[in-house]
């Protein structure tokens, strides 16, 4: 027997409006779905590798999740579809029972994409007579629980994305994701993001992380704490296709002079020469996406990265890779709020100059390496109940990300999220900025 | 361009009536796609295992065989519906170029099913045309290449109930094949199949090997040669699910004496303790099929094993598995035909005594693995062209099965058929029989 | 032909005697052969696993770096004793050519030891030439060369002793390293140590990292740095095997809950139920060691931890592990210095309260894992030339140990010393400290 | 406690010569130390891999088989030097309790190489006390159990040069195993062997296998029996370096017609472009041999090949490899004797024609794969006690290899032996002969 989820922390001082959770609620799920569209069943129950997952195992997971964490402890007189379907859609839960193993989700043909569609609907039903018919005392925890799980299927939102790429891409034919793209120049590329500058930041204390104050954050992105740092120069725009190729063009996925030890073992055995996507044929670099195999757009940020070729990117550069806190004091700084977001937090570092609109591409493109650690915060403390597991244990091994990226799903990106992935991971539409130090240590 | 595959050997002094050919390629045809039926489009293109191949996948390569194999080479202004599906169905054949990657057939979900069942409906017409419409001249060797298609395709049927099995059971919730079984005791039991007993064989020179005037073999079937054994006693029975209990209850799996040696290896490295899909519970053993999980028939033949299970039971029990020549032999001897095939093949080995009908339980309920390693018969030659890749090259490394199961489907069977697997794999419709020296050699 | 390497910062402000710095390299040297003398040849030329090494090539590995970053730059005349020695012994200089595969160090039984002990002699007498004969000019940065290699050296005398754990550890019949081991109860145990308690810290801003002042540091201590910290509470004392025992007697090994997900891949994996070195016996557990299997030292730190185990262990203690910065801030607060090391650093931190003798037991025991990733300072540049690939290019994936273990040389250890290894290396000599958060974040 | 050995089948009307016996007994004893005198006590405990041994080992494992198969249960009073040796010496008897993993034999840096020797010395001494004071009674099974202790000692004297060979080509300077080889061109040539020839046979039916009145024979060897051939024809000479050349230079190693499936999944996999131990340099091929890297002579029979190598070059040339059952018949038809050997066993087949001496090149160059899989005679029975795992046990997925190689010891090559190894073994000394149908079957 499960035990319930605990309550992430509640939005301060908040009467959360019913009928905007409930809208937006069923917009997050009606969005899930429209992902889908596109893809017949037979595409949505295959699986590209280990670390991807299927779409239908998308659609059922996230559903499980509203299940299991809103409505069994919450919605009075709900009964779970199927009490077998835990087994199947639990994605790393110890504490919820055994899991089907992950390498293993492609096989998983039954239930049926249709079945899992008619769970979406059962489900979404009883989310919106838990919205209507939930009591006053138990409505913010219960708000706060559809916010995650809300927060929760919006993540899975960019892997599905991301999962189906890597399945269109093993495919010898090389199909697209959608037939009717977006015109190609404008599907990625801000005009207004060149050219590149750098903006340059004295250091001193700043206050990072989440404030609670300001809406649902996840339990990785605070407590909001105090952080020195020393004065740094960061680039304005993001590192693009163009000098990815002057990066390939001067042998530097050939010389280990530029390379972290870990990440030239990778180079070797996986014989990258190139982002994760691109191919190579007479007429140049092309780069497959969702639009197909498209020939690559030169101003458009470098995609699919891992970090080990970020911070090699970085290192011929003569530059390196930001920190988060970096980042975040830069974009705070700046004021950049990510599209779709309430107003900017409160900016913490004086930035040394005036500064003009959308100064740092920060959001929507590509997610940015950074040279951090997945680390805890200070003070970090993992919610209570099962969702203890959802993020802290996952805090070794792995580098952090900031900004969002184009598919990351509008209201999801945040100035403090911190998304994660191990250095050698490449299918996530993960790029990079550099930065440098301003003046020498101790200078 | 590939090269068109030369016909393999033509039937001796045959002038292959083209209604009857017509008719057993439209049955063989239905017949797979009758294999498909219970299954949804989700799971024909799931794959369970390197070794394994979606239904999805077979459909096509079969298709796509006779295409490359008759059509192309054969029938005037057929046009293949898509030149680039060879490398997607392609299974092994290195001279007609590149090929999807084997593990990773399961990521081919385009082209869709119903794609796939339309190319079918095209073959399946171009190959009636093409009957109808062949000149005298080309009939023999277009009738040769007509029926390679077909016994291939009977090939791939029983690979479809053995790979959807492996699915099937890789699934948490063990779904059933067919919802509506036949009666589980006589599934796969002939009653007259007990008691056992033996059947003893003088010895002598025997001449074994298809015969190319008995109708179609594949290559690796002859040639036809005359083979020298010493005295032997074969069991007319097939080991049962209760004797392998018997086997298991004496600690069989557990006891390095009665193992070769990669065979104690793979017990400890797969933690094998049953045969493959042997799943006990609180009320004994169950057995996992297409019937879904049933408790075990206790007379039923044992099914799913590893050569190596099977020589380490047949030592166990102080006997030997037979070659696949006393097996053979033994079948010619008493004169057993497979289901729905011609009448048997003349006697070559004089029986000691009088025999009764059904003597030798040969076909139809598992194969069997023998004791002879799958090396070419003396002046072995394949067939010329690209189906000289058919059978030959894999003739090392792998064990005889000799007889039939309940997956291979009528017609198929033959008394010289010679199937082969590596004695690690467990997956197909596998059993044993045993054998023993009938007097000490030299004696 | 190998670039020179280049000088590292030079100590500041110094005319580094020669007789001292030419009586600590000699005395540093015949060290590395005192631990070499228990080891027959045999024993020196086997590896026990890829990430160890063979004792002769340790032998060999220094007198290279001696040959390749000091004499062959700096010594008029100096010829290599065999140039096609650096593709055996170098072992990770990408700028230095290729390398025999670290997994095959084991390969090589030639040349023979003798014949490495004679090149270490060579070698000496050349290092004392230079000493005694170096130009005034020049001195500086040989001296600074002189003392890399020395300290280099050091490094891999701990290296030898883990490594030559390891192979007598996999053993059947689990031979000591010396027979003549110090008295067991006071070999690693100091008993001031106990009884345990925790030092509380205001938290603040603290200055931390190599001050270049202090005399040689490795360029991953630096530069010094500010950095803010929460107020937090530290263990005066090590976790000891009673209360590893303790964690074991609970489930400690097989609750997930308690693991970093990596780690709870790696117990299962691994089939970890204790540190790396314990056996169960009828009395009880037992640990292994340089003098054989011994009974466990109840109050002895425990030992040979993974990181994974060691953050384990603190989340069921209902503490955490200390970050570097926490770490080193305490041993500067209570000015606990390194044994045979200089007076201690400067206190940055106040103390909040008065404190004892060796208050915090920071050195000589066991390494310590931090809740630090191994990434670079702020401002870090590796230094110039080869030894550039000293340090840099490991931070990825590895974790920060401070402190110092039995096995440390003396003079090695300091307050600003990051060691670092994969979270799941277990073969140090590694242990844990606890640490918790002293007030409640945002309160 | 391990059960004693039973005896294997004893010679025929044998009162086995004392002195005799003990001569040969000391003599092969002395010879194994004279094989490891070029290599110091380094050399002697390094794996090369895991299918080889450390010389070490050998030297110790061969002493540990007589201790366990004839002194401790023949000799009175004999006790073993320590009983705790069988756990690191026990090669792959599962009835003698456990064993060190083989791939770890290389950490066996104790007991020390001089231990080894004094232990040998020892068991020496109890086995000429045993020879001189077994009683009469006992003495046939004590007699043939000394030359099973003889025959496997001559074993393991070819995998001493096999191992060693392995070990010094994975050192990057190529060190020679012996300092004076004999001269290069009549190494391993016979002049007498060329020009090759085909000699020609009728096929009938043979009488193959031991027969014990020859004198001692494996178990695998026997019963003799009788095996029908078709007609066909063999090499006289081995396939040479020249002929492989032409292979290479044909772009054998980059046709996957000539290969079977499995052996060109070896090809890709291991990067094979020539046989194990060529290497190419500006002067072209080079060969690595016990005598260091030397210039090919082109005349000498090619040698370190595999199985799938050996059966591609054979379809390279239009021809196949030789069953093991043409192999024997051939050379007992030729009369052909090993070298040091008893006079040949009485010719079975006629020859069709004059033979002169020495027609067929079968033994003390190269071994020769075969086409036959090694499964066991009709009526093959292990021998009783321990020594059933002595071959049986092995007696699948491995292939036939005959003859014998320079590295045989004299007085162990038998027409009847049968040596084996996996089709993908290539540090063998094991090249190959053609052969082919003389008349097409059927004809």
């Amino acid at each position: 027997m499960p035990r319930p989820f605990a309550a992430p922390p509640r939005p301060t001082g908040a009467s959360v409006a019913r009928d905007d959770l409930a809208r937006r609620l069923r917009a997050t799920r009606a969005h899930t779905l429209a992902l889908a569209r596109p893809l017949s069943a037979e595409d949505q129950v295959a699986q590209a590798m280990p670390d991807a997952s299927p779409t239908k195992w998308h659609l059922a997971h996230t559903t499980w999740f509203f299940e299991v964490v809103v409505l069994q402890p919450h919605a009075p007189g709900y009964r779970p579809r199927d009490e077998r379907l835990g087994r199947l859609f639990n994605s790393y839960y110890e504490s919820l029972g055994p899991r089907h193993p992950r390498p293993q989700r492609g096989l998983l043909t039954r239930p049926a994409l249709a079945e899992v569609l008619a769970w979406r609907e059962e489900v979404d039903a009883a989310l919106d007579a838990l919205v209507a018919g939930c009591g006053e005392a138990a409505w913010p925890e219960v708000a706060s629980l559809l916010e995650l799980g809300l927060q929760h299927e919006q993540q899975h939102q960019e892997l599905i994305l991301t999962d189906i790429l890597a399945l269109l891409a093993a495919h010898p034919l090389a199909p697209a994701y959608r037939d009717d793209p977006p015109p190609p120049a404008t599907a990625a590329i801000d005009p207004r993001w060149g050219p590149p500058g750098w903006w340059d930041c004295p250091g001193g204390e700043v206050e990072l992380g989440h404030d609670p104050r300001d809406g649902f954050g996840f339990d990785n992105e605070g407590p909001r704490h105090r952080v020195r740092l020393a004065p740094f120069s960061i680039a304005r725009g993001l590192v693009t296709n163009r000098q990815w190729q002057a990066f390939i063009d001067d042998g530097g996925y050939r010389q280990p002079r530029w390379w972290l030890s870990d990440g030239w073992a990778a180079v070797q055995a996986g014989g990258w020469e190139a982002p994760l996507y691109w191919r190579r044929d007479a007429g140049g670099w092309r780069a497959f996406g969702l639009d197909g195999e498209q020939p690559l757009v030169p101003d458009a940020p470098v995609c699919h990265l891992s970090f080990y070729e970020a911070a090699a990117y970085a290192a011929w550069a003569g530059a390196r890779l930001p920190t988060e806190f970096e980042w975040e004091a830069a974009a705070r700084a700046l004021g950049v709020a990510p599209p779709g977001d309430a107003p900017s937090a409160p900016v913490v570092l004086r930035p040394p100059a005036r500064r003009s609109e959308a100064d740092l591409q920060c959001f929507g493109a590509v997610w940015q390496w950074t040279r951090s650690s997945y680390d805890p915060y200070p003070g970090f403390r993992p919610w209570a109940g099962t969702v203890e597991e959802y993020n802290g244990k996952f805090m070794v091994g792995q580098l952090v990300l900031r900004g969002s990226s184009v598919a990351t799903p509008p209201g999801h990106a945040r100035v403090s999220y911190r998304n994660f992935f191990p250095p050698g991971a490449r299918w996530q539409f993960s790029g990079l900025r550099l930065a440098r130090d301003l003046e020498a240590p101790g200078a």
